[in-house]
């Protein structure tokens, strides 16, 4: 964790993310920001592909992920099969935006909602 | 506003931002997140110039942006001269993470301050 307590969305964007064992699970590709109260809601994840292009995305609850400054890179206390399993999107897909969609996130992860 | 409470952080870069008489005042060139909480701190404005290079960023406190669908942009209470008067900082500086900085922009908005 740096020093400094804030980041810009556009440095979040790209940056990898591992499991607790140095796995490399895939880079943050956007974020979504809850309208109302400002809250990161999400960072979606995705595993690759030329140019991300065709693959899907993997929301995960933006509280999962811990900054690690020696990797450069956001760790977070999950497996590959566990994020494959999860909710995810087509990259082309209209995003389901709606409370009910992130709620059902947070409960996959068991990662607790709060407004 | 949209009837869904979320947005991706890649669609509200871009976005215009309008003044109450609907003088247009710019572009949102990027968001900074607030790591601790998740929350968004700030909506970083840019004026324009081509393709943005060398001009300035103006941070705004993110709870005084108001969608509007119409115009399919953000509405704030301010003109153009309290944001040209207000903080800012060079595109390609290195930013100012800290919480005095961020302090220091609600203040001159008159925003209140919340972890």
């Amino acid at each position: 964790m740096s020093l400094h307590p804030t980041i810009a969305a556009s440095r979040v964007e790209g940056t990898r993310v591992y499991n607790l064992t140095g796995e490399k699970l895939g880079t943050i590709d956007d974020l979504v920001i809850d309208k109302r109260n400002g809250h990161v809601r999400y960072a979606e994840l995705e595993f690759g592909g030329f140019l991300g292009l065709g693959t899907d995305r993997f929301p995960l609850p933006w509280s999962m992920l811990t900054y690690d400054t020696e990797k450069d890179g956001y760790v977070v206390n999950l497996d590959m099969d566990q994020v494959r399993g999860g909710p995810r999107h087509a990259a082309d897909a209209p995003r389901d935006y709606s409370e009910a969609y992130g709620r059902g996130v947070y409960d996959y992860y068991g990662a607790p909602w709060a407004i």
